[in-house]
């Protein structure tokens, strides 16, 4: 494929199951995009460059054209480690430190994650943070407070100073259990086959653990019960466990953070609605941001201020000056 | 084999997975017993006679001999079903409704387990209602008030009237809940290989799920956080895993019988010394009983009161009456 001159970077998400790539314009715009499954958990360290250039061929990027990333790929098992930032962050740290990749003659940085050292309150992220550099520079100030990114292991963060710095945050065990209880569990047999969203139930199992969460576990045994006692279907099933999960994941935010009355939520998709849904149910408003969109301008608002020169200055100066 | 003639009844706890058997003479003394993994979960309907008479010659019981049993064989899945007793429940009506099996020359009942129908509070036993009818025959008022019973799904029950009566009870899915997470969640890469208990981890880890059930979520990721960034290894992982569930299922126990002072705990066991050591840190002593001992004490005190003529009346009455 020729090389296509108007690429001025390409912008790769790259985590543990999946690999996202933008080529954008000097001013930002996708010219190109790829999506595939050569996740950095099933990659060989020595397999992680010649997977990249691949798709930047496909993509037209030419050889002097640079690669901003994020993600898994930056761990220490990845293709090479960006160390952690450690809280109180400030996102212009994180790019500051964007780790040079070696051993390729191509410019590549990866973007470090955010840890929390602490003994009490141990935490980590990668990639969120990418998003919440976007979310900075699209929203701003009004962005400051809490912050929900839900997801597989959900992100409860704190911003503060005009969304220019994460002051903490604390990821929740939710996507993860609620797939390990659906699979592995004596619940698999109310759930599987659900399909749809049964409001009533989800909206009840949110409030009820909201009340009441010390009885998680009495309620998750009770999905079980209702449906032997009460012919409760799966799709009843389903949302019972899923307003359980999200509602304990939304008090325990709560119990950590103090409750706001609005809050940015990134996520457009159904997991998202499903969160927007239960903070309403408690009386939080919501900012909804695209996780998507908040990662491409993270990821572009990085490779502006690394190569002014090369990645259009002057939108991503003033942007985030 | 030959019909021993001490043989006065057969015991059978026929649970999912196990099936378990007792010969015992009319003091209800054990003349021998079998263990097999045929459960009720693996076994054709029509299979379950077959299954049981092939232990019954095994163990020397001629055909005149009866059989009390208990457990998920009594489900409607199960051989014949015993429907369940709803709460409040007396003991003895769970006596009065043990359930002939039709079908087979032996005399064979199966005793029927609890449900609790409401709708808040849905909840099911079959095979503990046994022990606890044992419970109620060896301790007496001792077992009024709140009884724990650890398992792959925690039972408390609530008894009073001289321990003759289940008023109300609830189930909790913890070991079941302790399973999934270790083998289908982002923790099993923390536990594998884990040995022996880090008994300050445990216990920190029951201390801040009673003082913070809401936060359940984000504990459970923190045992990844803490392996990542503290190196913590794979016993004080499990040790932490296993304190925040046994933490979280007391601390919804409290909350829905409030707190006693000492509570009857059956389970004498590795599980069971993790209960009575997590009680202990919230200062509620506990009276520890068997739950093998209790099945077969519940069992043949039905036994007795159902053949009183075939299973040596004077003991039993004298004990139950």
């Amino acid at each position: 494929m020729i090389a296509n001159p108007a690429i001025a970077a390409v912008l790769v998400d790259w985590g543990t199951s999946r690999l996202r790539l933008w080529a954008v314009d000097h001013d930002g715009t996708v010219l190109g995009e790829a999506r595939s499954g050569e996740g950095m958990g099933a990659t060989e360290p020595r397999a992680f460059e010649g997977i990249l250039e691949h798709h930047l061929v496909e993509l037209g990027a030419g050889p002097q054209v640079p690669v901003m990333m994020c993600g898994m790929v930056g761990s220490r098992q990845g293709w090479q480690e960006a160390p952690y930032v450690e809280v109180p962050a400030r996102l212009d740290t994180i790019i500051e430190r964007a780790q040079p990749v070696s051993g390729t003659p191509r410019h590549v940085r990866i973007l470090p994650g955010i840890a929390d050292r602490s003994l009490e309150t141990p935490d980590v992220m990668r990639s969120e943070e990418t998003q919440l550099l976007g979310l900075g520079r699209i929203a701003g100030d009004r962005a400051d407070g809490l912050v929900c990114m839900p997801g597989t292991h959900a992100k409860w963060v704190w911003m503060d100073d005009g969304a220019t710095q994460v002051s903490g945050f604390a990821t929740a065990l939710t996507g993860d259990l609620f797939a390990a209880l659906s699979g592995a569990s004596v619940l698999r047999h109310s759930l599987s086959g659900g399909d749809g969203l049964d409001g009533a139930a989800f909206d009840a199992a949110v409030r009820a653990a909201i009340a009441e969460p010390a009885q998680m576990l009495m309620r998750l045994f009770a999905i079980r019960s209702r449906a032997l006692l009460h012919g409760a279907d799966a799709a009843q099933a389903s949302a019972t466990l899923s307003g359980t999960i999200i509602g304990q994941d939304i008090a325990g935010a709560l119990a950590r953070f103090g409750k706001p009355e609005r809050l940015t939520l990134v996520g457009g998709g159904t997991l998202g609605a499903l969160y927007a849904r239960a903070l309403d149910l408690v009386g939080i408003a919501t900012d909804v941001f695209d996780g998507e969109v908040l990662a491409r301008a993270g990821l572009s608002t990085a490779a502006g201020r690394i190569w002014p020169d090369m990645f259009g200055a002057t939108p991503h100066a003033a942007a985030s000056g």
